[in-house]
């Protein structure tokens, strides 16, 4: 569980070290906070800041992790900035252009089964025994709270927005954002139906292990939703909508068409429901939508066929 | 000749008709203005309003450009607004997709000679005898302080720059930037060496045509830099710097690579200024660089070798 306070901490702790990413206020009343522009091309970053320096002097085993995506180059790249060693261990199934982005970053990649489970398995043994410390991707408080220095930021940035939409994985920057701004903004979470772990656990009262496919499952496919962010989302009232993956694909093509804003198919899904009306703001809501990651290949921009293949699951 | 006070009343008559981009700021004291989430991809909707505008009841004629690129795609955007009809003369080197996206934005294109300058005379010719107001690409006072509303906007977003630098074509944007700012920041025009217009009038001592080639011709492939620019350059002191076509193509992969902005060749002109070294800052001089446009085939942003033919020079 986080607080307020936990995501304020967090914004003194890595303040300098991330960027403060902008707020465009675009047509019709509606914000946009791109998160895209942000040190590794994701939120993530924040996360991984937050939890380095929140750990104090480390050890020579420096930081691990167990990603194919987007939370493995943030740890990496933070590990980097100081002079920390960083190990990710990967599925085998973990795009060659990942891995070769982690190695370009000084990280050690470990190739460590078929699926997820099974990275994650073994950066979890590698940091019990190495002393590592480990980054998980989404389910820890420190992790949270960075993400949610987001959420600081657009209180100030786009005027005390009554809404703020954010994608949802494994729930780390919903559960962030919803402390950061808990009794002054609402949080809706916003998934494709093929990802839908925070509406399976508010569904079930807990969270439950889900199925992940389709377009963004590269970075919204987490295998259940974090207890941290269950907590923090039932605590909070954070709302729950689910989008189409052909939503996504169309919000991910208006945001260039319209904006010139590239972003991956992930930092597309809160749009898709402005887009597609699965959220409908009232008269005069005002609702920032979180643009959180551009990871992405750009000539899928304008050629959705040549999208990120349904499959592709890892973290 | 343009004054602050020409912006100023620009910005009162465009406001809620163009976007009011946001500024980035990058790491190592750097301001980006985002000025490629313009309407239309670029920043040349704001004197195309700003044209529109000040002329007031216009003939069912309506307006006309001679245009191949983002200029004729602003006006015929700024027209349909206003329920204005739209006439964009074009040669028949155009590209299809700019000549497509007219169309769509319900333009009436006209295909007229080889060269730019023969749909330049076609467009004036029109409209003198239909009475269409014609709308210059950069060389009309309306059009030079409406583009000049983006450094109203710098000075209050970037807290109050030293500097500012700025890609120029035929100089509508640095003409009216320089006197948005002037008395309060310095502005520097960076070019292609292959789009040299404003180097070389400063050195003749008046514009002077110039061949045009290169990576960024698409949109800065001026014959020659405008009367008013060179006017306003002139009295506030504006520097000029040049850049190669290789330091732009870095620029562009740089600014997608670091902070995943997409840009197109012209819109990275400024930046490659300060990567390639060509401008280099005082210490603690605050810099503010315009990534001025954004209509680019986003699959190029990864693979140089796929960027524009070099001949392409339309406007």
């Amino acid at each position: 569980m986080i607080s307020t306070a936990d995501v304020e901490l967090a914004a003194a702790r890595i303040r300098g070290r991330v960027r403060r990413t902008p707020v465009f206020a675009a047509d019709d009343d509606v914000w946009f906070k791109l998160e895209q522009l942000q040190h590794t091309g994701s939120f993530k970053a924040r996360g991984a800041f937050n939890r380095i320096i929140a750990a104090g002097e480390l050890s020579a085993a420096g930081v691990v992790a167990a990603s194919g995506g987007n939370a493995g180059v943030a740890v990496a790249h933070a590990a980097r900035e100081f002079g920390l060693a960083a190990r990710v261990f990967v599925p085998a199934t973990a795009p060659v252009v990942k891995v070769a982005k982690l190695r370009q970053l000084g990280a050690a990649v470990e190739l460590a089964g078929e699926k997820y489970a099974e990275a994650y398995d073994a950066a979890v043994k590698h940091a019990a025994d190495s002393g590592a410390l480990f980054c998980h991707p989404y389910d820890q408080p420190d992790i949270c709270a960075g993400q949610g220095t987001l959420g600081l930021e657009l209180l100030e940035q786009a005027g005390e927005p009554d809404t703020i939409l954010v994608a949802v994985g494994g729930g780390g920057l919903l559960a962030g954002i919803a402390a950061a701004v808990e009794g002054r903004a609402r949080v809706v979470g916003v998934e494709p139906r093929t990802c839908p772990t925070l509406n399976a656990a508010l569904a079930a009262g807990a969270p439950v292990p889900v199925e992940v496919s389709g377009v963004a499952a590269d970075s919204l496919g987490a295998p259940r939703l974090g207890d941290i962010a269950f907590a923090v989302a039932t605590r909070t009232g954070a709302g729950s909508v689910l989008v189409d993956d052909t939503t996504v694909i169309e919000a991910r093509a208006a945001l260039w068409d319209r904006y010139r804003l590239a972003v991956e198919p992930g930092g597309a899904t809160a749009f898709a429901a402005l887009l597609g009306g699965a959220y409908r703001p009232a008269p005069g809501e005002r609702v920032a939508v979180v643009l959180c990651g551009a990871n992405t290949d750009p000539a899928t921009l304008t050629s959705p066929s040549a999208a990120p293949p349904a499959a592709r699951t890892a973290r």
